[in-house]
């Protein structure tokens, strides 16, 4: 069985006992060097457990690393598990498997915290109250976010380039439109930054569209792990 | 501090190990029976320490007692940490607490697995891939839904009653769609709905609305802990 492990978005203390429990009785642990150091930093797993256990670090490789543990015989009849970051069933490593061919039936998914969700924990706000939106690999959603904001709709995004998504939106013919009665230009819509949540370096910054695209051309950089909200 | 401490929606092992370090440093910890007992069967909870807190039982008087809990001076400058199930910030009890006037900046959130995430985990698909709505306490949102389904738009809803949520789709003058140059009747759009996920009484079963609806009126009857699925 291959199991698709959630470990939350983020600081290590966000992974759920399930995933724990689960890791504890792998043959074999999959993850990005980033994902098995946070593992590896939890007081209650044992790292003796750990140490006996085959470890694959995924990097550039991560599709073809991933094929193989699918596909390979060597892989057959043992316990295979793949830490995502966040949760694999949003933006994550769920739709990686299942568009290598793997199938469902071979997979079990355990539930991880989204940075969608840590991002309204901080914020205080309720994602039932919001669109969500991945833009990373779906560029095709700028339009849908476009259309989102023009017609005044709570949304919350995972950014695929924050500049470029900013950018297609204001470089529309359309960026003007009316709420209570006021008419408004995106360029003035307030948008807030989630950077690095749950890290020692997590930062949150609101910005107005206009303003946020130039700030970023005069050189402003994000985190690539930025939740993106923007309320109406 | 408040803490509003997502617990998972279901079985006590989907909660995160932030929200067991959270309850334990809390005086006072209040929830329903369930959450309480749930967060007692935990291995690794120091039961000493639960029985060294003060435990504050939720019911009927859900937002009496919320409301005493925020603003009576008994209270003040303690750290109280309230269970909520699945996560605070969906359809959970962060609205609660914000409509109670409760200011945010006296409140802390820890993120917790949603019954919207159990359920995908379970189906194995995404839910970037969807649109998600609450209809609990959000009746109006059932015109959403029914908008959604018309224009083939895949949605994960939590149902206020089913029955009522889909006599609302199947009763409008409008139940015919167009998917791929095929005409289709709403009552032939297949739904999932997944009851008391992650308990030993889960269950999934899918039916198309115009049979659901008939098996309702036959004397079905579905869990209050239901999560439905509609996918094109």
């Amino acid at each position: 069985m291959i199991y698709i492990i959630g470990i939350g978005a983020g600081s290590s203390d966000l992974i759920t006992l399930k995933a724990l429990d689960t890791i504890e009785k792998l043959d074999i642990l999959v993850g990005s060097k980033r994902s098995i150091e946070s593992i590896k930093s939890i007081d209650s797993i044992n790292s003796n457990d750990l140490n006996n256990k085959e470890i694959i670090y995924l990097s550039k490789n991560l599709k073809e690393t991933l094929k193989e543990i699918a596909f390979d015989d060597k892989f057959k009849n043992k316990d295979i598990g793949i830490l995502s970051t966040g949760d694999p069933c949003f933006s994550g490593l769920l739709k990686t498997m299942i568009n290598l061919g793997v199938d469902k039936k071979d997979i079990s998914v355990i539930s991880g915290i989204s940075s969608i969700q840590v991002a309204c924990a901080r914020l205080k706000i309720s994602w039932d109250d919001y669109a969500i939106l991945t833009l990373h690999g779906k560029e095709h959603n700028q339009e849908l976010l476009y259309n989102m904001v023009i017609n005044n709709h709570s949304v919350i995004f995972l950014p695929s380039d924050i500049k470029k998504d900013i950018e297609y939106m204001l470089n529309k013919n359309n960026v003007s439109f009316n709420l209570k009665n006021v008419d408004y230009h995106l360029k003035d819509v307030r948008i807030t930054i989630c950077e690095n949540l749950s890290y020692p370096n997590e930062k949150i910054s609101t910005y107005k569209l206009g303003e946020l695209l130039k700030n970023i051309e005069n050189g402003l950089e994000f985190s690539y792990m930025a939740v993106c909200i923007i309320t109406f």
